[in-house]
């Protein structure tokens, strides 16, 4: 993928003068801050400076933005965080956050010369409790290895995604990460029950607590989860934890059209309701790129429908339902029951007439084979042509309108070859979260794609109660669009809010707010 | 109950001069703004300025506070709300949000001469989607209405309380309420999807929506939950439903020592994990003033021990635990196999060697009669004597300490006789959510208690990683000694924000932050 219009006119806008440029007074200030072993592990942090080393944080993870970072600062507590931003505060030095970088909106690197702030080193080991059921760790824990101490103590780490194996704790609480099993134990903001946070004047806000309960004035960590590091660093927090399911049990259908798809969803809220965990939907044309041998069903498209230019929806759906539960027997005996009901509800919508009938996995290298197709379809689709992604949100009986409404404006309207190009849809049903993505096969349809993409994919959002950013945030990619899906008192509101924790706007310019003009 | 030391202090500070004095001129506009029918309902919205009929707006549920409003003003539609507090705002005139009146800490009544906004006209029928299994409802809609709405919609509200009768929606999501499904279902952070506030300065924030995934900007709504109408007035809001669960199970315990009770907790978490919808814990104590026909174990006291003054522990504790599931065979067998793994394992501690053996409710009738115990206890409490209530939470291993302490405090330092007075805590088990109570029941003893207890408590609470205020907020009754729940920055932080969002401080003065001094 090359950048597209918008992403290149943000890019390119002019830095803003209002920046001092860091020096060699700023980087000596910065080396004594960083000389300083932390009080605890006695550990120095570190500073980067020449362009081999800061080459990887001046990337994105999908190498379409560069930035030019003359330091990468690498504190090791939550002093030096302090320091650092207290005196980027008064020197009006701006400065990004970056955790495992693995954020697909542009919001961890720098645009143009800000200095970047990784918490990489900030890993002490996760402290697990299995009395309060929660997790303390500090910014710069990967994921994944937070996810392996909480089971190591038998306890569930509420989120997981494909970039488990980078992204950081401090980064999953700064864009309120959604994930796989969102719709069970939903965002960031239900599960983070301590902060500590580093504001952009240089102040350390301890909010840090295992407490489930605590209404003891405003509630101020929430100001800070999801707002993409423009607020403050997260130097620490504390996650709720729940009870490893003993049980994980998945199946998969195959159905012939979207009533079905939410038909079973609803069937599946009334069998599976406390141990559902998982819901995903691919339609059809997502799966074309996926090897044959990982499809269970014969694949079919609509290509000639699509050329006709009369009915836009998928040739199938597949659906994966994953239970978690405490009960092998039971959690089997409710998904057996599930399958039973709808195949008596929907009939041929699910069985083909007998052709396809519903999977219930049968071991756990099936369960595997089943989410490997599921987790594939991202991978495949993007390395079969030049991608545009999109991750929105929609009520999720409008879940799919999006995917049909691409067709037509991309078949139809731009006459694009459907055998060119694919547009399709995936994503977390039960969260109404639609992973559009459209592939440029033959990398020769940028023009009519741009502009058929852009602004339409998001105004699109707009007039149909949908959300132009479900899990991924704003970051710079998506700044320009905010006001599709905020109004312009809340727009105003989080302005307000920017300008008084923030005077100077040092902290991670250029992203999430529109900018000043 | 009179008022203790600290709520007297309180209610006697002085009336800031800050604020001017509603007079006619200003009364008139706000009949004028009230006469304007609704542009959707067609209804008009009402002015009361009788003592009798403002004589109930004015005093609190415990009728601790009494204010003195000018007026009680009950618009009917968002557009007036926005514009009388455009007007306060512009005139300096001090004004108190309020719902259902249930609120416990003191919030929603004026102190002084503030007017008070009454949503109880806003409360057209609730909006149930089983689509996106959410609900919409204005402000004043009452809760248990509310729950009613969705149960007839196979749908559940996540949150149920006491004070359902008479509290308003927009009140539950202003003071962020707990509540008795709060450790299954989360709280109001996790629940409000969409939110509808106008702000201190009059402006309308349309963040309504249903979608459970939107990470397009700074998440404000979050700002409103729990802040207790002192940023701005919500006027409607969409909740996340759950399914409607098919079984309902409960079961009760009696256990010899706390150390049990934390053990039973951890094997409830392990063989009910996704269906637990309740863990309430009574101590021995707390069950004094029941009557011996709801009481199903034989009671005991540990008077003696507590006047030797060594041991202050409960003489024993009584455990409900209650699951919701979709299937009843399913949760039978969960809930059978856990009582039996209980006894194997805890053994005595459980039975009391045959004498007290658990409790598995076999009836809807019985069901309904364990949890009139539990409800039955604050009831019975109150009206035994004078009573000192404490809303506090701990981490859950920690949970029983603060009663253990006031009791040492009362019994052994202030040397009162335990026959005159109770200490006693019950509570919400899975939150850590304490509530601790001290009955005079000879009414004779306010002067060593009010010594005993104040500061006493919250300060115990903050040496010990608790909080002052678990669910029901801080209001006026806990403003002094927010401090001690909150680091100096944090506090900064909030009364920044205050003073952005409503430069005159004209919302719900003399609540929930320090005062200015
Ligand atoms: C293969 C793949 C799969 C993914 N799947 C999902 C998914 O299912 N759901 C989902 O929600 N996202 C997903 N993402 C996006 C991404 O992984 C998440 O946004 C993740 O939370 C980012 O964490 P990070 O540590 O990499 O943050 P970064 O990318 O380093 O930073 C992201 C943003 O947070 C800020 N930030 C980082 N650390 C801090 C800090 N300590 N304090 C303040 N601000 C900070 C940065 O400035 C930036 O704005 C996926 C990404 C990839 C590459
Ligand atoms: C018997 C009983 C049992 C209770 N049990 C529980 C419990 O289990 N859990 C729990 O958390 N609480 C409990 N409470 C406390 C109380 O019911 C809750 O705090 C409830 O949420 C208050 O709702 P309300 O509509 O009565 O609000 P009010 O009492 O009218 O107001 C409470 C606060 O919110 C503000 N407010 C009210 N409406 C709005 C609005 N629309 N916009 C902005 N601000 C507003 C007020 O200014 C005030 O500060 C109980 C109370 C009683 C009397």
């Amino acid at each position: 993928m090359s950048l597209t219009p918008v992403e290149r006119a943000a890019h390119y806008a002019t830095r803003s003068s209002r920046f001092a440029k860091a020096g060699p007074k700023h980087l000596a200030y910065f080396k004594s801050v960083l000389d300083q072993p932390c009080s605890v592990t006695q550990r120095k942090g570190k500073m980067l400076t020449e362009k081999a080393a800061t080459a990887p944080y001046n990337i994105d993870w999908m190498s379409q933005i560069q930035g030019d970072t003359p330091a990468v600062l690498l504190p090791t507590c939550t002093k030096q965080v302090s320091a650092i931003l207290r005196y980027c505060q008064e020197e009006k030095l701006a400065v990004v956050p970056q955790g495992g970088n693995t954020g697909l909106v542009y919001g961890a690197e720098p645009v143009f010369d800000e200095l970047v702030l990784s918490t990489q080193l900030m890993s002490a080991p996760p402290v697990v409790s299995k009395d309060t059921m929660s997790v303390e760790a500090e910014a710069g824990v990967i994921l994944q290895q937070c996810q392996e101490a909480c089971a190591k103590a038998g306890m569930l780490f509420p989120l997981t995604m494909g970039s488990k194996g980078s992204a950081m704790i401090g980064g999953t609480v700064s864009t309120n990460a959604g994930g796989i099993h969102f719709a069970r134990y939903g965002s960031m903001h239900a599960n983070v029950l301590g902060l500590e946070v580093v504001t952009a004047k240089g102040d350390v806000l301890n909010m840090m607590s295992t407490l489930r309960k605590d209404n003891a004035g405003y509630d101020l960590k929430h100001l800070f989860i999801g707002s993409e590091g423009t607020l403050g660093v997260v130097t620490r927090s504390a996650i709720r934890l729940y009870q490893q399911p003993r049980s994980k049990q998945t199946a998969m259908f195959r159905l012939s059209n979207f009533e079905s798809v939410l038909a079973l969803y609803h069937l599946a809220q009334e069998h599976l309701a406390e141990c559902l965990s998982a819901f995903e939907v691919m339609d059809g044309e997502s799966l074309t790129t996926s090897p044959a041998n990982q499809v269970p069903y014969k694949r079919t498209d609509k290509n000639d429908a699509f050329r006709a230019g009369s009915d836009f929806t998928a040739a199938y759906f597949c659906v994966l339902v994953e239970t978690n539960g405490s009960s092998e027997t039971h959690d089997f005996e409710k998904l057996s029951e599930f399958v039973e009901s709808a195949q008596t509800r929907l009939g041929d919508q699910l069985s083909g007439g007998g052709a396809y009938e519903p999977i219930l996995s049968q071991s756990a290298a099936q369960t595997a084979q089943l989410w490997e197709l599921r987790e594939g379809v991202p991978v495949h689709l993007a390395s079969s042509g030049r991608i545009y992604k999109y991750d929105v949100s929609f009520p999720i009986d409008k879940f799919y309108c999006i995917v049909e409404h691409t067709r037509e404006i991309v078949y139809k309207k731009h006459k694009v070859n459907p055998a060119e190009v694919l547009v399709v849809g995936y994503g977390h049903f039960g969260d109404g979260n639609v992973h559009l993505n459209v592939i440029d096969l033959t990398r020769s349809h940028a023009a009519e794609l741009d502009a058929a993409l852009y602004p339409g994919v998001y105004e699109f959002c707009a007039a149909h109660g949908g959300s132009i950013s479900a899990e991924h945030g704003v970051g710079m990619q998506k700044r320009d669009y905010v006001h599709l899906s905020r109004t312009p008192e809340t727009i105003r509101l989080m302005q307000d809010v920017k300008r008084m924790m923030d005077p100077n706007g040092i902290l991670n310019p250029y992203k999430v707010l529109p900018l000043d003009t």
